[in-house]
């Protein structure tokens, strides 16, 4: 079993898939997707993931008292993205360590790869000092990577 | 026969509502949905509305060499939409006239109305002048219209 | 005497202006300004004018308890902004009420008006709540227009 | 003489510094400026260093038939900007080769440094292709280079 169907996404070997239209507000005068927007189309992939386990941004702070803050970004931009495509969002989560999390998201249309990231989240405080992912919560993550292995 | 059935949406007696996820972009240090990004999600639902009759924004210009620019938007703020919520915005096509579309827009959570806007569409050529909806495109666009009285 | 200089601002017959450019951040792929990130411009304008009386938003919480959120904002869009304009946001503030504040605020570029807003601001407290403007507050708030009958 | 005086900038040492206010606009419901919008304040500040070499975007097009898009973003977070904050984004060309340029750009307040970024730009002609710099343009942005030695 490597699936755990969603709303209307899927974890498939350990990849949660996300589809993204491109709307104008996500453009710019050069007739492309503006560099910046691919990180907030990550970030609504990372949140939907999550969401799979059943974490919630605003009742996690009351549940677990942590957040997740990105903590390095590197990203590298193959081909641009253009008004009305469907994109889709590829997650990975590469390693669930102490206190940070590392992931790998391709931002494809099609079987084009459009943006290519890396990214290092750590877990935060609701003071904004970094802390353990709390063991629960940390198990839960983890899950999201066994999928991998076993399809 | 009061339904158009698009990918995951529906024309419910003349209303189109699409769903839109609050994620950590939409929102502001105030802890609820900046003002200007409800702009977003409307628009956003105008463009899923004119995508059921097979309106696209990109190839519309080569196919009708219009598009549709907002002239006036009204807007009332009655409630907050908060991180995490699933909002619906409801949009009902109130006019359509030789060179401009009046748009009413509701953006809801639950049954609780958030945000109210009155939207002005004028149609204007490649050189940004005002110009006739082309007729072909006209009657499809007045088709959303009819759908509201046959239910 | 009707102006109150600030860092880069003037408040010159109650008008308060600020300069805005054009990134390729506020674009979109119909090569103009989108028209969402207006209202980004114009708030801008409000929080610089509300500094220039030494209200700040992060201070003003614990200063005062009261925030201030958009209630209505009506905009017609004459013409369009595109990358690289040097834009004015012009502000003035039509009525200071117990709870609200009116004003009207012209985007141009150059002598050319290209935006205009009637916004009304609400007062709240802490919980959200509407509560009046605190005496203090408003004094200072209220200053602002004074400037206007004595040039 | 190592200083080119712009409208409000100055480059000193090779480093080009950019004032940027941080707005409810920037800032997400974690109460700090959301991590995408940093790569906003970079561009621009990478827009007005080039306007101070007479580079404009819009009109580039026109004159040397190219423009620059962003290959590779690598960032590091290290500290959070907050609602009102006035920030520094400081600009540094690392190197100007035939087709791209590398930068680092360091966001701070005051003497904290909040955000790292290195970039490379590349070069593309107006179908997207990428191209040589045209070589009156790569000379003047190589000065803004040569400026760093000669303190």
């Amino acid at each position: 079993m490597n699936k755990i169907s969603s709303s209307s996404t899927l974890i498939v070997e350990g990849k949660y898939r996300l589809g993204v239209r491109v709307y104008y507000e996500d453009t710019d005068a050069g007739g492309i997707v503006y560099y910046a927007n691919y990180l907030k189309f990550s970030e609504r992939a990372r949140t939907e993931m999550l969401r799979t386990i059943g974490y919630e941004h605003q009742d996690n702070g009351k549940n677990y008292g942590v957040s997740f803050v990105v903590r390095t970004c590197n990203v590298e931009f193959f081909n641009p993205g253009m008004l009305d495509d469907l994109l889709e969002v590829e997650t990975e989560i590469l390693m669930v360590r102490g206190a940070s999390i590392r992931m790998r998201q391709n931002i494809k249309r099609g079987s084009q790869e459009l943006v290519l990231m890396e990214i290092k989240l750590a877990c935060i405080s609701s003071n904004g000092n970094p802390v353990r992912i709390p063991i629960a919560l940390r198990n839960r993550i983890s899950d999201l990577i066994l999928l991998k292995g076993d399809g």
